[in-house]
């Protein structure tokens, strides 16, 4: 089939890279507003052409839209408005219920399907693509009963090509779970490199005594604005009330060292330590 | 040259059997309170014999104390009652300042030298023991002036057979960066591990959903108590410290989606970017 990726970033060109070497995409097109991304995608065999929205769209067989959640949501009515009855059209964003919302009511709703790899970096760009990115991790549909049975299934085609594990959910239950899961650890980490950048002047001391435990921990502060605030945006309210959460759970890390309580402070690293049980 | 082990378990395992590698452990003692420990080292081929403290301490060139920072302030000084001008003690602990104080007085202080190897997992117990675990790590040596020479380059050759870059600190400035760099990192973990056990009810989502990102925040919580609550103790004000700070690093990004303030929200992201350039 024909595939054009709207937005030839880190989610789109590991997806377009996948796709070609799994034989699904004979062909794939590349949308980006930045023309760069599109130099690089062609360079590195990412996509076989450049393309503008109209003709991309209109010569696809499936159109995967690859851009941040806002840009995501704006876009999609006017790309389901130039499709016909034969094409698809997926989304990858990291939240559900905005732009499920924002074609509730469309006409060509059926053809979309809403989805979400659960899968990313701290990088971005067509450079930092990699086929083997989804390999494993969950594929997560949402809301499969608004699309058309073939475009789901070519949808799903799509997942298993990606040798995703499919998971299907609500768009709101999907919002709510990936605020627990996925955009509290954005936070944390953002706000420990701050505490960090902050009471630590002296970067070089930083650099020299890094672990691996706050490199991973801290990995994640270095994605970006352009592609985290949206998502923050769309979710806040499902994310506030983690973050919520999340504070009253250090309040209380903070409580048991100030008072010495350390049978408590215990008690709530045996508490954390059942993740084990749930992450191998 | 001969090395007792005092606590055969991830640390002291792992160095062990690099220093074996090395060839610059000939003989090595293992002593434990828990004699699985003692048995599981000696069949993963970590240690030579199992020894009571007395007998161990008294035949090695070497001892090395790693166990928990409380444990080892606790036994230190007993250890050096028992060695000669020729030995050298050395700890592996990831507090100093404690330890540092409880031998400041001590007849034989010269003998010991204060150590920190900046690498750990979640994991515990000999079998978790890996000898490639400290390469290109940071080797933090403490207070090298209370030291005698000849210890010190004792200690300085075993950290360069870690394959650890040596460095030299005060043991405050040691516990401060730290507090900083390692201890914050295992209280957002936890904390991180207990918002999502307390709000997301169901563990079969969390783990289907789990991407890399949220598996790398939480993998910290797997951390057992027996070792990390006796650091936070320890190091107990400064952890405070950077808990306060981080706690009001999280309330700016609460106020931020609180305020539906985007702008304010990407200053905070961006300013926490900078972390690129100073992890790679």
């Amino acid at each position: 089939m024909k595939i054009s990726i709207i937005g030839t970033g880190l989610i789109g060109g590991s997806m377009a890279l996948k796709l070609k070497e799994k034989g699904i995409a004979h062909f794939i097109y590349g949308i980006d507003n930045d023309q760069q991304h599109i130099s690089k995608a062609l360079e590195l065999k990412i996509i076989d052409a450049g393309a503008d929205l109209e003709q991309g769209v209109k010569n696809a067989d499936v159109v995967i839209i690859a851009i941040p959640v806002d840009a995501a949501r704006k876009i999609l009515p006017g790309v389901l408005d130039l499709i016909s009855d034969h094409q698809t059209v997926m989304d990858a964003g990291s939240t559900k219920a905005g732009i499920v919302n924002a074609v509730k009511d469309h006409p060509k709703r059926s053809r979309f399907v809403a989805f979400h790899p659960m899968w990313g970096t701290e990088n971005s760009g067509p450079q930092s693509a990699v086929a083997e990115s989804f390999s494993g991790k969950a594929g997560v549909i949402c809301n499969k009963e608004e699309s058309a049975e073939d475009a789901l299934q070519t949808v799903e085609k799509i997942v298993e090509a990606l040798d995703m594990h499919m998971i299907y959910m609500n768009a709101q239950d999907h919002d709510i779970h990936t605020a627990y899961i996925s955009h509290i650890s954005h936070i944390t980490s953002y706000a420990l490199a701050n505490t960090v950048l902050e009471k630590e002047r002296e970067e070089e001391t930083i650099f020299q005594l890094a672990s691996s435990g706050f490199s991973s921990t801290v990995r994640l502060a270095k994605s970006h604005p352009e592609m985290w605030v949206p998502i923050f945006k769309q979710n806040k309210e499902n994310v506030l009330d983690v973050l919520n959460e999340h504070i009253s759970q250090l309040r209380k890390f903070k409580s048991a060292l100030e008072k010495e309580n350390y049978e408590y402070l215990e008690e709530l690293i045996t508490n954390a330590n059942r993740i084990r049980g749930i992450l191998r």
